[in-house]
């Protein structure tokens, strides 16, 4: 399989020149919807997702068959500076905990019927320590984006995504500085689960981050290889390959969103063929939602990450599919419709 | 089969002596939880409903096999006041069409593996006209009751209940102000969809229903007996049958949550085992759920009725079971623990 990309110019290129939804399959899904036996609009999100996914996959009859969720893992230099619950060994652990069908995650696509694929890059070599340097070098974050790029099929009706990487919430706060402005005490929270005092000083580690890399890292690519990790530099890669592969993505938590930031700053519909799954109880979600102009469609306290809250949200869409496919028109099921 | 109540001391007396959830199994699936390979709590309410379910149930590890919906039918007299924007037909024709699988809830069916069962009311026999009489006799009450009742099976692992009926928003504004006070102003919506100044009509209609009702319906038979309609007393039948049998509860939008609010006036707890899927876009539903205490699981614009907005929370159920009874351990996945 060939690259996505082979340096920093491809990204740019590729995000100036994105394909853009099917407007004539988004039109017809609608008119469709307001023929189903159903006051019009009653079905609320359920009607603009099957709308949505119509325009993405350019059929007016979306389809919700062939799911795959994949969650790339990294390990992060930064949880040196301790800003972490758990040790970072945990990764790897939690990588075999997918394998084995222990995590929860397994649950959830077993659930939906989701296809699930675990890839975990360079965990013996963390990135680089953030507070004082890049986290990779340019071809680590080429080969991490190209990573996530090939994780992507053309055949997928639905891509789920997700990650797992001990502190990686301090990375995902970084990104989204790094994009949306703020400081460490904006976008820090308790990750997997620390305490007040291990939050404040989480937030000085990504001010120190900040204080390295704000004025170099100017564009998508330059953000995602200053903060990382590898994990996150996969799902922006995955991101931007299924756009062109017209396959619309939901997308998980805190770090999953903050990882497709950057895309949004080389063009601004580049998260249309997107959807956030949940928001987490992770504080800085919520804000990173606000400033993607994102409205989750699950809001039930999740913070666990590994594409969880992404995966719970298939029932949405396939349910939404499966309305807009299998239900009768009025004029097919001799309803009348409203009052004159 | 036994009748549930064949008269309404029946009923006071069943309020008053209800069984109450099971502790132990509660307890023993939130120690269950936080063994589970993810940071405590990092689930949030998907763990929340794995223990309430379990508590429902009686089972550590609570089960979502076995999942029926159920949809009560009924025509109401007030249609001839012009309270809806469709005609009182339509209730027979959907009917119909969920009969013949066309209606968007037999696809939510379909998607989340439910059983469905429509259960029309005598739709040839509307109720009578609440702005000047009771919609039902104590005797169509009872029966009406009974039949939703009826419709419980002790094996069901989850109920979702819904209704379809021609005018019923109007009935279950005027439920709503009988159990937490208000006016026709403060309960009526669009339903279907009227429009603004047919809006302002409705709530005048339900208005003259107070003042017809308030001082007589004082009691949860009483209530639902002067309100109506069969389908909404049908519900309430269900829900009180679904508790004396275990069976966990699922409800709809503001009709099915209006129909199951009198019970708690009898016995604060007689909802305990019932969950709000959604909160509709109707907005008596919001006010209603705040007055109940209960947190709807989805809030997706939607306001269809039928119990769609329940069936699609049944995703998120399936889901919190399979994660509870099916993920790894810290110690059987040989997961590190928090650091110290």
């Amino acid at each position: 399989m060939t690259d996505l990309i082979s340096n920093p110019q491809d990204l740019s290129a590729l995000l100036a020149d994105l394909p853009v939804m099917d407007k004539a399959a988004s039109k017809a899904a609608r008119a469709r919807q307001d023929q189903l036996t159903k006051p019009a609009g009653s079905l609320g999100r359920l009607e603009d997702i099957a709308v949505w996914l119509a325009g993405c996959q350019g059929k007016e009859t979306p389809q919700a068959e062939n799911i795959k969720a994949v969650i790339f893992a990294g390990n992060h230099g930064v949880t040196r500076h301790g800003v972490s619950a758990f040790p970072a060994e945990v990764t790897a652990q939690m990588v075999a905990n997918y394998s084995a069908g222990g995590a929860a995650i397994n649950q959830l696509c077993v659930t939906f019927g989701a296809e699930l694929n675990v890839i975990p890059i360079d965990l013996d070599r963390p990135t680089g320590d953030i507070t004082i340097e890049p986290a990779m070098s340019e071809q680590d974050m080429i080969a991490a984006f190209n990573i996530g790029a090939h994780a992507v099929s053309p055949e997928t009706d639905i891509l789920v995504l997700g990650e797992m990487g001990i502190g990686n919430t301090t990375v995902a706060a970084l990104l989204s500085a790094l994009c949306f402005d703020g400081q460490g005490v904006d976008w820090a929270g308790p990750g997997t689960g620390i305490d007040t005092e291990a939050i404040k000083h989480k937030a000085g580690i990504i001010d120190q981050a900040l204080a390295q890399h704000r004025k170099t890292a100017v564009n998508p690519f330059e953000i995602l290889r200053s903060a990382g990790g590898r994990e996150l530099a996969a799902i922006a890669g995955a991101v931007l390959s299924a756009r062109l592969k017209r396959v619309p993505v939901l997308l998980d938590g805190f770090v999953c969103c903050a990882a497709a930031s950057p895309l949004m700053l080389g063009a601004s519909s580049a998260l249309d063929h997107c959807l956030a799954g949940h928001v987490s109880a992770e504080p800085g979600h919520k804000k990173l939602l606000e400033a993607l102009k994102m409205k989750p469609l699950l809001n039930l306290n999740m913070r666990l990450g590994e594409a969880s809250g992404a995966a719970l949200a298939l029932g949405i869409l396939k349910a939404a599919v499966n309305v807009h496919n299998g239900m009768a028109t009025f004029e097919e099921a001799g309803v009348s419709t409203r009052d004159p």
